[in-house]
């Protein structure tokens, strides 16, 4: 071994220069060091419900495992799987979609990946609003697309608007690609405002992409599908957060018919497939008698959000509308500490609480915010609540 | 739903039109469609070994899920799986791997999306053998990197040589990918002429990525790793082949201290992390308890090859030299059909055997080979040769 090569190794490609780690893994490392030490501390850091994956779901993937179920499946998932998935949408929304449609994904990762590269070229500019879920402008970088981040704030509930994609589309705009609701502010766009939206795009000759991996989460109404807007639309989906299933690593892309052959292939080549069990295991997270254990989950996370909300009003964050969805709290820390970096730092360091600073999700605004996830059980996030009013006093 | 919007859909990305789809899909749906209709088909034509998963391993993969490990785990894989995976090289290789220089990734699909996005950028070149594994040209084509194909012949047994390295290298060229052993040949280059590979990449300040997932699949002698050439080569390799878990997804690479930083915060954003049921049952299949299992699989590969390699030989086809690895043939059919899918096509269709067309594996030149992988029993094999021989008869 000849420990001096390294020296002199050729550079690294110049796309690294743009893609930031995600700040929430420094701050994790830090808290499980703390911990390591003997400290207790409180996670609301990381975007991952704290459940564990429901019985009958692990069950299935246990069962698919005994009998032998290791091999490769199809590019595009178990036919069994792409047919529950359909049947769910018409059941749950009312939307027929064709099994045909389906195209099961190594997690949310895989379809964003899958989607991206079958529609953008290099230099084609993808729409995105800030703050948002920072992997979506990583993923276009990789293809040498370009995302273009548009600001967006209380006036349109932290998401995009019709007026907003018209006003920022721009000569190489090919599409828009939003979450709904959207991580981190939880926020969602409505039904009109979704069609506007899609009447834009349309007209622009561009794409619509719809990241719904949280639309289950939504608490108090109900949401139609953007695929109810018609055919052309791409849905992003995910069995990790309602489903909870994040460690199987397992979602799924609803596709225009024409798309099917190019996301085939570009799956076959890049993924080969989706991991097996956990697609197995996905059945049963789709079959009726799991719902209501996870529907007495999402009772839970809704109970955590309307307690933790007005607490963290209380104690002086500013948080502008009450999130309809996801399991976030956008707040606003700038009362305290304009840096928000510097915020969770030391909130993790003298109180024991992690949360993430804003910087994940938005560029120099993100400076005023932190990303609270209430993913963790009520009576920790009491103390939590604690913990923190007793710093901001004695701060 | 608007049905006639599909007709007025935006352009697709361009890079679609240089990304292939596997030509083996077809001949596997169709194989299934025949099988559906009462017929007996032996399969030969998936890169996939026929045995499950072994025991042990399935095992510890449900033991995983009933303790409850169904969240994700850190970026670059269990903190124990890196450890097991650097002991492996120390024990199995002699060579000594820091922990922290391995990343865990989703296949070592992900793990060469990973290592091309960290080291190339837009019009480098990438050099690789042809006939070679598809796939790698389309992740080069991913991120606008360009695949540079050497055509290799018996003369260096289907393998780069340093001389065909040096001889190809252009202005643009940033690194060499070679498979150690070869998918669809089962060459191995020897150690003397890696190191020399070695040297000429290094010497013209490229990388050199050695994919070794079939490198435990090396019969009839020992070769070291290239990871035992200094640690400024990337090795990429996988739990599917040796260790029988393709349905698993888990892969991984050893990659140069200074890359780990770039590679954790692609997997960050690229896939969050790799499987975590999986990770837990890959730490079993690295125990020692395990290996005699796996080497019990290794050693009826071996006794398939030498049984079927003679056998083709006898029937017409021409093999150049006997692989000395993975589980394939790369046989000339040209004897019978200049046209190897027409060829494949008629096999399977008139004679129950499905095998691969070259051109899978290579332009013009693929179209006077196929490739059989020996992953049905002996028995099976027997009767593909007899089935075979008939129809070669009586064509």
């Amino acid at each position: 071994m000849n420990s001096s090569i390294s020296t002199s190794l050729p550079d690294l490609a110049r796309r690294l220069d743009d893609i930031e780690p995600f700040r929430v893994m420094a701050i994790l490392a830090r808290a499980r060091a703390l911990e390591a030490g003997g400290r207790d501390i409180i996670h609301l850091e990381v975007g991952e419900p704290d459940f564990a994956t429901p019985e009958p779901i692990v069950e299935a993937g246990i069962a698919a495992l005994q009998a032998g179920h290791t091999h490769y499946t199809p590019a595009l998932g178990l036919p069994a799987l792409r047919r529950a998935i359909a049947h769910y949408y018409g059941e749950r929304y009312g939307v027929s979609v064709a099994a045909e449609r389906v195209a099961v994904t190594p997690g949310a990762s895989g379809g964003l990946l899958l989607a991206m590269a079958a529609l953008f070229n290099p230099a084609d500019e993808v729409l995105l609003a800030e703050p948002g879920y920072p992997c979506n402008r990583h993923f276009a970088r990789l293809i040498e697309a370009k995302a273009r981040s548009i600001p967006v704030g209380a006036a349109t509930s932290y998401q995009l608007s019709a007026e907003l994609v018209a006003a920022h589309w721009g000569p190489h705009s090919r599409g828009v690609l939003l979450a709904n609701p959207a991580n981190p502010t939880g926020s969602v766009v409505d039904a009109k405002a979704l069609r506007a939206i899609h009447g834009v795009v349309r007209e622009r000759g561009g794409w619509l992409l719809v990241d719904e991996i949280y639309h289950e989460l939504i608490y108090d109404r109900n949401e139609p599908s953007a695929l109810a807007l018609g055919d052309d639309v791409i849905v992003i989906n995910s069995f990790s957060k309602y489903f909870l299933m994040t460690g199987w690593r397992l979602g799924w892309l609803v596709l225009p018919e024409v798309l099917v052959p190019a996301v085939d292939k570009l799956a076959q080549n890049l993924f080969l497939a989706a991991p097996t069990m956990a697609q197995h295991a996905a059945i049963a997270a789709l079959a009726p008698a799991t719902r209501g254990l996870l529907e007495a989950r999402k009772a839970e996370l809704k109970a955590r959000r309307d307690y933790l909300l007005p607490e963290l009003q209380r104690l002086g964050f500013e948080v502008s509308a009450k999130p309809a969805g996801a399991f976030y709290l956008y707040a606003d820390c700038s009362r305290f500490n304009d840096d928000s970096e510097a915020f969770a730092e030391r909130l993790l360091w003298e109180a024991g609480v992690a949360v993430t600073p804003g910087t994940d999700f938005a560029g120099a605004e993100g400076r005023r915010y932190v990303r609270l996830a209430y993913t963790a059980e009520l009576p920790r996030l009491r103390e939590a609540v604690s913990r923190m009013e007793a710093w901001l006093r004695s701060g």
